[in-house]
């Protein structure tokens, strides 16, 4: 059968064995040729083209529902499911998210991004179809390393609590990202390692029903299995061992570049371009290395993505005990760092500002109430980075800066990130989380100040009148853009770098109000809660102006940097076209 | 030897074991007589007495360092690390908090009010023992149903890859502040009945030594045990069988019930004051359940304490299946709530403001992005609620109205509360979170739109000219008192029922420019990140001036209402005196 002619899961209902294994194969080589052209999450789903096929033989979507945690593995589930298209004709490559998408089909029922969370959803569904009393399937695959985080637990220690169908497949790839840790995958290995049999079983314990499928990338037995499990009565998990990206050697053998990359040569496996700039996340991992070298108390910590910070796996050998990936799992990570803080240790916990999120209750209790120097570097924390709806790095600024007690810095370009890492790694009296700028590393070969203990000092980067910019961070550029723009209408602006996201400059502020009329302030991230308002609130009774620029509170999907930008009137020209009618107000 | 006459833990050194089972019978009294004068966590406190003792008696603090999760069950540990005044002097009862705390003795490492952070936090301790060559002891004493918390997981399946000493102690009785929920609980049910020896264990299976302990509350069994485990050198689990409420037949025999209480009578176990005034949990329970007998897809969901929501054991099993009590697991509570929500039932998760921090990615990712119109009801989101520094609740409104797509209502009284109760559980548009209007229940007799998909219409009280008072929630009241104190200076203010927090109404701001000079807003909580902000940086470019009154971002524990209140300009005059004072400017 010709993939062009699979339009729903019906058309492959009345294969035969030999013919799924076919499309199967026809399934990896198209996957193969986009990913190549168009990149996109390779390892993982190479693994899953079987489980895919084999979970639409014998279930009926969208009666039964299948809940992809972490569901970058659908991409088969998305072929299979009317948008075989998108995977087949490069000129629709685009028209499908990288995750399952309601918008899309109603074979997907949430969107997903974060890790962790399908048993609970699909827990959710279990419930609701109690109550209507339904008899469809519900079913959640979860696995490449999403069971190491606390929600995923909870989930599970709900649905032993459930007397109905519960079908959950973890997909056992022996990898999250990078490879896994902690006690629950030694527990898979030894499922593994005894075809499911040893009589210490995680999932056992938490008293469900259990079935172990050794061969996960074999159509026969998967069919098998998934019959038998279909309509059950209660909840059962069922563990299978897949390949992470199989059929393809170069994925095979390198799992953890093949996790998630651009395109590629098929022939190599070699990426087809490659950056010869400069990173954060290598500049961050070659300055702990170092600091590594001379304090054996420096840890590095990550939360399953060790490439965000560097860590890639020579500079892990390197810091041998001096790096720790809890797995996936935030709020451990921000635990354990103010722990090793309290200890007197020097942690550096980086992560990715959208996941950060699972961590405010760890940020505010463990961390902050009590005081524990940790240091957290939140990467991605720019409109210009991830435009995934599910990984958008808005958010962190009206998490953070809010905790009493964190300090949080917004460097504006590489060296004053490292000035302020140095401080922040060195000092032991205030959590500190630096917020990494941007995605692009910009250097300036400036020479910025070494100490920061003076909470809430903002610079002035040039001083003048009528007008002041207050640009936070990566919107530095966008403010010095403004200052210029101003100074050919004849504004002498003023142009400051608050530094400081987590407090404001009383004094700085005082001050301007005796020649200047309005203040703007640039934050790359949302208005609501964030950096903006809260100067806004300082000039609520003064003469003062305000204009806060930053984005709107939205949820936005796969979106365009320069058409949200325009959108939110981020661009230069049009803040020098709104400030000069303000003043001419 | 005398209770007074124990100063540290070294005073207890020396003692043979029948002068122990003195001193554990004599703290027992001690303990009940201060609880029953004063109320706290009397059940889990009475089921700790011997395994404190022991605990002191073998390790060696501060050197060795013991960090209680759940820190309500440090009262004997207070007792006998130089704190005995406070519990046997009725004086000095107020001189210790209720939860370990470093500003009191070197031997309480972390503030810890939040469950589930124990293992976390020690295994950081761990750790940075490690890095620094140290030997001493580290453990963690877990328990009393915080095991379920997804952080607890994440911290044992961390404390499964430290190769060196680390020692969780795990109070299993039974219980959380219910009885306990989910499959975790079955397996050390299993294990309680089996001596320890089932062979499914799930501390085995997250790769952990383990040893049992079945007389939890038999100091020469705990002390063997503790000496046993003393100095180990790799993470091992001591899980001992504990009875909450020991020694204290009422406490026994209604372990829920005396969780936490307030002073009782020793002999019958009776409440010294029965509040015979309404409470919004109790409302909030028969409204849900009311609304169960014609819906069978109305669920009421609680995190662990039922009681919150007003489901106490006779009204859970009225409920039956329509309610669920997920154990101590907020980020389950939110992502099953909106699986519920998106499976077309009608989900209300009752939460305490302070412990929601720990759902904030689930109430963006799984509830908010995925716009299932689940309902989460606040509690105790106030500043004159609950006063220890870990259970503010000042961070709700900073929390949740700055996600995209949630509706964050804020009644103002109880007939409010239930009026928008009711149109948040019978829409399906939106996510929706109530703020519970504090403590008390305030009855206006007035009546409330039914309809709020008007989104973002603030409600005008009273219309009058010169200042507009926008008075949020709880602290609509303020509002009222303000406004009549401006009444006798003369002002005739316009007074503003805002109704929703999470976002502004822009047409009713801009009609009052045309008469109105000031606009204050009033909200119950932290003023950054909050919902007086969002008005400040709306009229930021007008000729309106803007006063936010709220708290200041900070941690203050144990504190006192009225001054702090005080302290953030808060009460009436204060808000009066200072408006007139803005007027003349």
């Amino acid at each position: 059968m010709k993939l062009q002619d699979i339009h729903s899961p019906a058309d492959i209902k009345g294969l035969e064995l030999p013919e799924l294994e076919t499309l199967a194969s026809d399934i990896r080589s198209a996957l193969l040729e986009k990913l190549s052209r168009h990149g996109g999450h390779i390892g993982p789903n190479l693994g899953m083209v079987e489980m895919s096929i084999a979970l639409h033989y014998v279930f009926d979507l969208p009666t039964d529902k299948i809940i992809y945690d972490v569901s970058h593995q659908s991409y088969v589930h998305k072929m299979l499911t009317g948008r075989m298209d998108a995977f087949i004709n490069p000129d629709d490559y685009d028209n499908v998210t990288g995750f399952t998408n309601p918008h899309e089909s109603p074979t997907d029922i949430f969107t997903i991004g974060h890790t962790s969370t399908g048993v609970s959803l699909a827990g959710g569904l279990a419930k609701a179809r109690d109550l209507k009393g339904g008899r469809e399937n519900i079913i959640a695959v979860v696995g490449d390393g999403s069971l190491s985080g606390g929600e995923a637990f909870e989930g599970l220690d709900y649905a032993a609590t459930l007397d109905s169908n519960f079908i959950i497949v973890v997909n056992d790839n022996d990898m999250s990202i990078a490879e896994n840790h902690g006690g629950l995958y030694q527990n898979l290995k030894a499922l593994r390692e005894s075809d499911g049999t040893a009589s210490c079983n995680f999932f056992k314990s938490m008293g469900l029903d259990y079935r172990y499928v050794a061969y996960g990338n074999d159509l026969k037995s998967l069919i098998e299995v998934f019959n038998e499990v279909k309509d059950i009565n209660h909840p059962i998990v069922v563990h299978i061992a897949t390949q992470k990206g199989k059929g393809y050697a170069p994925a095979e053998a390198d799992k953890e570049r093949f996790h998630f990359g651009g395109p590629f040569d098929i022939a190599t496996g070699n990426p087809l371009s490659v950056s010869e700039t400069k990173d954060y996340g290598t500049l961050t991992a070659e300055y702990l290395l170092k600091m590594m070298e001379n304090d054996p108390t420096v840890v590095a910590i990550t939360a399953g993505t060790p490439g965000v910070i560097g860590f890639t796996p020579d500079r892990r050998q390197r810091a041998g005990k001096q790096f720790v990936d809890v797995g996936i799992a935030e709020q451990e990570a921000v635990a354990l760092a103010a722990g090793i803080a309290k200890g007197g240790g020097k942690p550096y916990f980086g992560v990715v500002s959208s996941f950060v999120q699972r961590a405010y209750d760890q940020l505010s209790q463990d961390m902050s109430i009590n005081g524990t120097p940790a240091v957290i570097g939140i990467f991605y924390g720019t409109i210009c980075g991830m435009n995934d709806v599910t990984h958008l790095g808005w958010f962190d600024i009206a998490l953070i800066s809010n905790i009493p007690g964190v300090v949080y810095l917004a460097p504006t370009c590489m060296e004053e990130y490292f000035a302020m890492l140095d401080w922040a790694m060195n000092q032991n009296q205030y959590p500190v989380a630096l917020r990494v700028p941007g995605t692009k590393v910009v250097e300036t070969g400036k020479e910025f100040p070494k100490d920061y203990s003076d909470l809430n000092a903002y610079a002035v980067g040039r001083r003048g009148s009528d007008v002041a910019i207050i640009a936070a961070g990566n919107f530095y550029g966008l403010g010095e853009q403004v200052a210029d723009g101003l100074k050919s209408e004849g504004i002498d602006a003023t142009l400051i770098n608050p530094r400081f996201l987590s407090g404001i400059d009383r004094q700085l502020l005082m001050e301007l109000e005796a020649d200047h009329r309005l203040v703007i302030t640039l934050e790359d991230g949302v208005l609501d809660g964030g950096f903006g308002e809260k100067i806004a609130r300082f000039y609520g009774t003064s003469t003062m102006n305000v204009q806060c620029y930053g984005i709107r509170k939205e949820f936005v999907d796969g979106y365009d940097y320069a058409s949200v930008l325009e959108d939110n009137h981020l661009t230069s020209p049009q803040i020098v076209r709104e400030v000069m009618s303000m003043l001419r107000k």
